[in-house]
């Protein structure tokens, strides 16, 4: 399990004086990403050292409370399920005690330039299954 | 229902060289503003006459192919269920015959002030019926 | 020249209440890809088949009035200049009559891998004086 | 002088393989706002507190090299010239020792609902002055 800190900028919100809902799916991509990273796994070193993506397979996502500007966000990453081609996580966010989103994700993993399924590389894998 | 085409920008694509994930919401929101639109609730009307905006409550999205630049996508909206003070609409994207992403979103009506939850005003509501 | 009409919705607007301020760069690459599309060169021919890419060097932009939620823009687009490799644009975004962003794109003509400048492919060049 | 570190995710890359150009000036936008945090100005206390928004009124911008992903970037911001209701800064933006953006940003001092120009707030000026 991974927290990630991020800022509310007002970049991320509309005129609802609200983060705009699609942002919040890029809070948690950089969350993950940050969460592989910690693991050893850049998006750099995936896609030109082992030539494999993590892509976003299917998201199930429930808006709790909005997030508005200046906020401070801490984004939670953890892996729920390791398949042989694809993972589960379950990400929350919060600002302090208040629960804004929480979201199931799907991830495959494919080859970085046919797209095509494959099996998440074992090196990979133990990792994941070790953190 | 509704259908709304657009054009995939180099904006809308990431570094994968597709569509970032989280843009195809923004693609979904352009296609229900329009449906509403079509309807005669702009924006401004809703948040301005009828004090009221329709927020994103819960988003399931399976991603089935991805787009890419220059794509022309077309973007079918359809309302499944309609509540007091939510309705729920199946939203479908694809690039000619070929379906990329099938999701099902649930708005709430809230306040456009407090975000509270009320109930559709009627002459939405009567709308979105005949629709 | 070509004029391209964008409709602004809650994704390009911030909690100011307004368009947010690089959104509007976005709008004038839309217009710039629909005028280019328009002398027959879609970013897939100019990548795939010239291997080139147009890429932005440097950007004026004056911000003259805002534009807000549900506005219908209107996004002029004119070549000023042609050199071997690179052109100057003037683009001008409007609301009606009012005027609203006023830019000076200078872009310089790249090869799609190496990223190194190089010349027009003369059948651009060609098109673009004749536009 | 500032300067914020800020990391190149997906969300930020286009399908050319670099960051998106006007995504740049995001980057730029959240350094201005951490170091007007970091004077005791956050955007929360400009707005609701001083009723000011600080808007960006023009741009010149030199795009010198692209940035990737994985990138760590450094965004400094440094101000030049303050007026009576604007100021201009000077934000570079680096990947190590390499310049990517040289940028001059002129902001305006404007009234928070009416955005109408306004003088800066006195104790904005006196720490503006004082950085």
């Amino acid at each position: 399990m991974l927290t990630l800190e991020q800022r509310v900028y007002y970049e991320d919100t509309d005129a609802g004086g609200v983060v705009y809902h699609s942002q919040y799916l890029n809070f948690m991509e950089r969350a993950r990403t940050e969460w592989l990273r910690s693991l050893g796994f850049s998006q750099h070193v995936l896609r030109e050292d082992l030539q494999v993506l993590f892509v976003v397979h299917r998201i199930e996502i429930a808006y709790k409370k909005p997030a508005r500007l200046d906020d401070v966000l801490q984004i939670q990453t953890e892996i729920t399920k390791i398949g042989h081609g694809s993972m589960k996580c379950q990400q929350v966010i919060r600002r302090g005690d208040t629960l804004l989103i929480d979201a199931t994700v799907n991830i495959a993993c494919v080859h970085a330039e046919t797209f095509k399924p494959i099996g998440i590389p074992p090196r990979i894998k133990l990792a994941l299954e070790r953190s």
